[in-house]
């Protein structure tokens, strides 16, 4: 019942032994380089604060100080030598301390662990791509804020279950997403401000005897306050997953924009054209665009959630307060924020750079009897009929259109008085598409007045 | 290669047709009754504003809103009659509206439509959800409180990697979770503030033309301002995963904690016992007592992130505005909801009556050399060694301990200076786990006076 | 900081106090009558191996027995009372034994425990929609072999990103999704004949000391062998989480067919138009068809991958044997097959329901130069251009088309010649979508021949 | 509101422009590279068949073939430089193969297309992974059967709820999971057998004009049959989805054995202890030992399970054929293949290093009344009591010894009488946690003699 080939495979992959396994398992370098910038901020305001409170002498801490700074530019410039068998980026900085400044390298530890000092590194790479996210939300935002103040008055249809529903604006379509990637943004700054507590002085888990000034690290490293519990310091990873759920809805909100620039970009729909810079072509068919950007951007909501999902599986029962299970967080959260900050700038190119086909639009707000709606609400408002009897009303008239294969503007008054005789003349003010969408004028409407309005509410909002 | 067992089984399923199959994907009725007083709500503040605003008649108004609260007694009271054909909440409450009322029922749904109906009923009962959430919560950290208080000084094991690392104490391990769920409040509370704008008035997804007053039902119906934008309005389902992503990772919390009580309540570790309200017993082992309640507690964090996964996977790539997907919405919801409720409910009852077992807690806290990093701070602090060398003096000397089998405290004062001369008598005073604990006073360390104070300022927080 | 409104109501929710707490979260019963029907066949089972083997007597044997036939009948009837306090389906049924039968009653459960009890009636639940589950693909793909073999010549567009690459037919389009849910119903099969082990008689967890013959209850429930651990057999949840990933898959496949059908019957693309009974319509707009089924089952897929991540979740990390975590197995796997079911049946009455618009098909196929990759390949095969260089010539010819507003039939020979000299009049062979769809006759390819071959031998498999 | 450190940040990462975000979000080269060699043999057996149908000369073929060596050297060898402009791997020996043989490269791509390529790549690669996994497996439970072979006596408490239920044996406990692993085992060879099928040939969708012969090279790469359908081969993922949640449910196998090492390796339980390689220590305390590698293997189901999540939403919803969300395949089941096949190894490693700790074992499986239930089953089988009353007596002398803090043995006879005088001198055979263990020989139960027997069915299975 053994194979051979597939034993033979499996025992090529770790002919290393036990050791290599361990090291291949266990060692975080490979990753956690990524928090070099921050490791080495989080030791100079320790030895700073060591200093400060005579832990250490100024001596040492200006050595210190000195050292990381020098090691800080091996990194920059790519000189410095990483170690596997050093295991992490904070043993790797610490070794190379020692070998760059000698002896006050060993006081550099006093007071702190390495449980509060990952948690501290982490913590400040996640609150950086926090602020990038804040960043390219607004960017994308204003890209939308320019295709919404351009087409305000542009109709097209607005769809329910990809049918035709009523006519809208092209601008009212732009921003709904404006209000999806807002709240976004109102989300990133909630979990900036939660998250913004020092975890640096929890040491190993349960603070220390020595004299360390918290609030003073806190402080130096841009952090609102020290967190409040040592224990809770070292094993909370909230912070991480709030990251990951925020993207996440941030990441659905491009997959539903990406899906309908796909249909758009159809040769059924025309809805849009994309730039040559986010499609690709085909050898063959030079006319031919793919919207390769779209699709990658819808894609990455699964991506991103994977990540959130992974790390909730890992965090599901661990009993506190540090257990080496946390280490597989910093590569879930790295690669949902490269691909997060990606599709949003991919997504802003695009919206950018894409054009609107006006006359598409328009010839699809127009059919589809897309103003029977407006028709319901004249009979309501002029005739006074009861909501559910102008449904009726209407529905006989489209069907009278349908029959007739015309619209419901071709019909003739006669006609329609056939149907409910208290019908008049006024009623063709509302059948057509652009008299439809000007009557939308209720807060948060469709009508292009009401757009203006929320993209000038925007453009003051992020001004 | 076809069964016919098999088949006759799934003819039976569905033996009644393809109408019965449409009926039954299609309905929501057996699950939307539950936001019945929510519909009603919300079909009250329409009707009064549609009087306010002139579009319909005082009277027709008083009509439909004594009809709605007639109609809410019978779904309180249980003689409501719900209809499957009737598909769901709204036209079910419609319909008997119009028995109940007659013709001014048919006014009702002016410069409205379903979908910013069930948009706001569905934000009303999510919005109660956040507000019992809280309330849990809040009930939770007192008896979390209550536990910290009386077992402040209460010395334990500080656990990584459920290996002994320092000696803690029991209020400060309860005043870990206090943060955990401090934070659970904190994006409660910022969920509820940005989720409460009002769908209704957005109608289909394009707004009205009928003059409506979008403020006024807002604030009948206590949200802060109308949505922005109505086709983001009827499709925007980002408060259900808010709420979902907030009890997945208060579950998760919970599924820590629950993840100790087990654990803590085996023959082996004997930390706490629960009292029997809370577990079950075993016919044949009367002194067995099974944490089954910590168990399902555990067991919940995956029920509720399963949903928030289907949501989300529901959510993805839909366009905009209205799609029948988003009908998948509430079931998600309401089974979160509920058993976050019950799970929180009995975490807290769970707390409220458990006893800390402080024998086995102070003996468990005194293994292990849990006072080695003590000593090493010691050899810092008092005699100047770099901290890289006082572990190594450290180390020698707790191997030195377990070869004679015996505990720090236990070596005499020779044999330690036969590790480093300079250690002298004083090193005695910093190896009991009392002197330990009480040694930790940098803020948010475990030292009964650390513990104390976090409790007040909780204790402040919550009053 | 409180708030007395969300304290009241989270107050007024459990009112009740603990123990109502402890049994709401405790008790199965709910849910767990589902299985009534297993667990009496369970144990009808177990009785009449306790007598073969001479643990309990023939007269006993007869009792229980004949006590649980009539217990089925009072469960089928409606009539069984079932007690909460009583917790789960096992134990009500016992109860009621007691009451029909009096003491032979209390040694059904020799040689058995609750724990393989309940795993028992667990599988014979799932084995039971295992085979539901078959038969409902095989339903859909013999809808599916319905369509493929009407319109297994019909032409159509083949997308790739959306956008027109080459024609296709009807039929070939139709069976990639018997190929898909073909694979569904072979991981079906498999799942179950690895599933298919009994674990009666692993008694609580180690077994039991009675001369219990596990073969023979195995055999009377039809599984093919007794699982050969009891503490794997009680532990194990593998069977729920397979069927659960295999369902999933299945409902990714129907989610893409889904969102065809979605897409196909917006007024831009007019491919399919499907039944009355599948779609609901709009009581103002009578013409239109809102695809709502399609869009119900396209969202099925989060709600089953919602179950499956919510068992995984609780699965995670549980240690031998059983855990009270693991009774949110049932729930979980209950709504993940209703609803696989339901979307399944839904799916195979739209298909069969609905009818593929030719005239629409045959146009957008002909359209957007889809017979390019057909005029290369001529001139690789013809001409025997290497095939980049033939992609660089229908590029240009295909820019020519373009930009003279014509397709490529259109284009004279005179006027390919002035790109490429070599091509001769038979190219125009080529240019035709029949033509196209024709030549792919490799196999598994497109043409019509091809497809019927594929219908005939999905067929003959399922005959 | 604008945040210009934010804006910085953002526009740092992306100052680059739009051309530079659609390569970082369109390349694939950075991981699909990892297919070189199955990129490489697929267009090897293409080749050949080409020829052998007189597509291209033998000549052609010949060197194309040769050339492709000639790059499998230079990739192998680390000389290879690839081009992130080329964007993928197939391109990269593409051009790379012009270069090397010039001409004839060009006539490789004939009959074939990227789409068909990349999916007989990515399956090649996965059934590499899928033997691979086969062997960790095979090795896995290798190490299990040498550890209960070993242990097939030694006693332990089984647990339910982590609470002691009854005795059982080191052996029996091994082959629990060897059962599981078994399991997988079976589904990785069922995903196997049901993915071997050749896409190539399927070319960009529709098949191919061309004369190929796709049995040809079907059988040149090992797969046992083309697939069936040309769109369905370019658009199924199902055999990367079912890779993914074969091992998701294997790593879930992997997290419950992990959590077991981890609270066995605690100082209150101590049954077992871990080998040096796969612990780190402590530099301050070196009798700890931290279960790091158990830890990083109980976290591996969160991130192959992300893994499944992510796959299983960027699939839901495609439409039919190539969209380029897919390309999100590869990376997923990059990081989760190479995380199983770490898991496993270190798992492998573990178990066969690590040391049951007999005495404690023993110790642990004798307290807690661990026999009581071979007290009931003595009273039913003896004097014939049912079980129900059987338990009533069993609890009744629990209870006793317990108030008199003895064991259940420690009773007297006249003690034991006094509960139910049917007892007799015989039930002491019963109470010693040898005799119970010995006692269950139901098939697959805890009884030594059981154990080895299943040990030997094991090991002739994988002989």
């Amino acid at each position: 019942m053994t194979d051979n080939s597939s034993n033979k495979m499996w025992g090529g992959r770790f002919a290393a032994g036990p050791d290599a396994i361990m090291e291949a398992i266990n060692a975080s370098i490979g990753f956690d380089k990524r928090m070099a910038a921050q490791d080495i901020a989080g030791s100079r305001a320790h030895a700073a604060m060591l200093a400060a409170t005579g832990i250490i002498t100024d001596n040492d801490a200006a050595a210190i100080r000195e050292g990381l700074l020098t090691i800080l530019s091996e990194i920059e410039g790519g000189t410095f030598e990483y170690s596997t068998s050093l295991e992490d980026i904070h043993m790797n900085v610490e070794a190379r301390l020692k070998e760059v400044i000698g002896e006050p390298a060993g006081r550099l530890h006093t007071g702190r662990s390495r449980n509060d000092q990952v948690a501290t590194d982490f913590k400040l790479w996640v609150r950086d791509q926090l602020d990038a996210f804040e960043g390219g939300l607004i960017a994308l935002i204003q890209a939308l804020l320019g295709q919404a103040e351009a087409g305000a008055d542009w109709v097209m249809p607005g769809f329910t279950h990809l049918q035709t529903a009523q006519p809208v604006t092209w601008g009212h379509h732009m921003m709904a997403y404006v209000e999806m990637f807002g709240r976004d943004l109102s989300r990133v700054r909630d979990a900036r401000a939660r998250m913004n507590e020092s975890p640096l002085g929890a040491a190993a888990l349960a603070g220390t005897s020595f004299p360390i000034d918290r609030d003073m690290t806190a402080q130096a490293l841009g952090f609102d306050r020290p967190a409040a519990n040592s224990l809770d310091a070292v094993s909370d990873r909230d912070f991480a997953l709030e990251f990951l759920s925020t993207a996440s809805i941030c990441a659905m909100h491009l997959s539903r924009f990406a899906e309908e620039l796909v249909i758009w970009s159809s040769a059924q729909f025309r809805f849009v054209t994309l730039s040559d810079r986010f499609s690709t072509g085909s050898s063959i068919m030079p006319q031919k665009k793919n919207p390769d950007a779209a699709e990658l951007i819808r894609a990455k909501v699964g991506r991103i959630f994977g990540a959130n999902t992974a790390l909730m599986m890992v965090m599901k029962g661990l009993p506190l307060a540090y257990s080496k299970d946390m280490q597989e967080d910093k590569e879930q959260v790295f690669d949902a924020a490269d691909n997060l900050m990606l599709a949003l700038a991919a997504m802003e190119g695009m919206v950018r750079d894409m054009t609107g086909n006006r006359t598409e639009l328009a010839a699809a707000a127009g059919s589809g009897f897309s103003t029977a709606t407006d028709l319901a609400d004249w009979l309501v408002r002029v005739l006074g009929l009861p909501f559910r009897d102008a449904h009726h009303v209407t529905g006989a008239l489209v069907g009278m259109a349908e029959q007739q294969g015309c619209d419901l503007p071709d019909l003739t008054l006669a006609q329609m008085q056939s149907v409910h005789d208290g019908i008049s003349e006024s009623v063709f003010d509302v059948l057509t598409v652009e008299n439809s969408v000007n009557s939308r004028m209720s807060y948060g409407g469709t009508a292009p007045a009401q757009v203006r309005a929320q993209v000038a509410r925007w453009q003051e909002l992020l001004a």
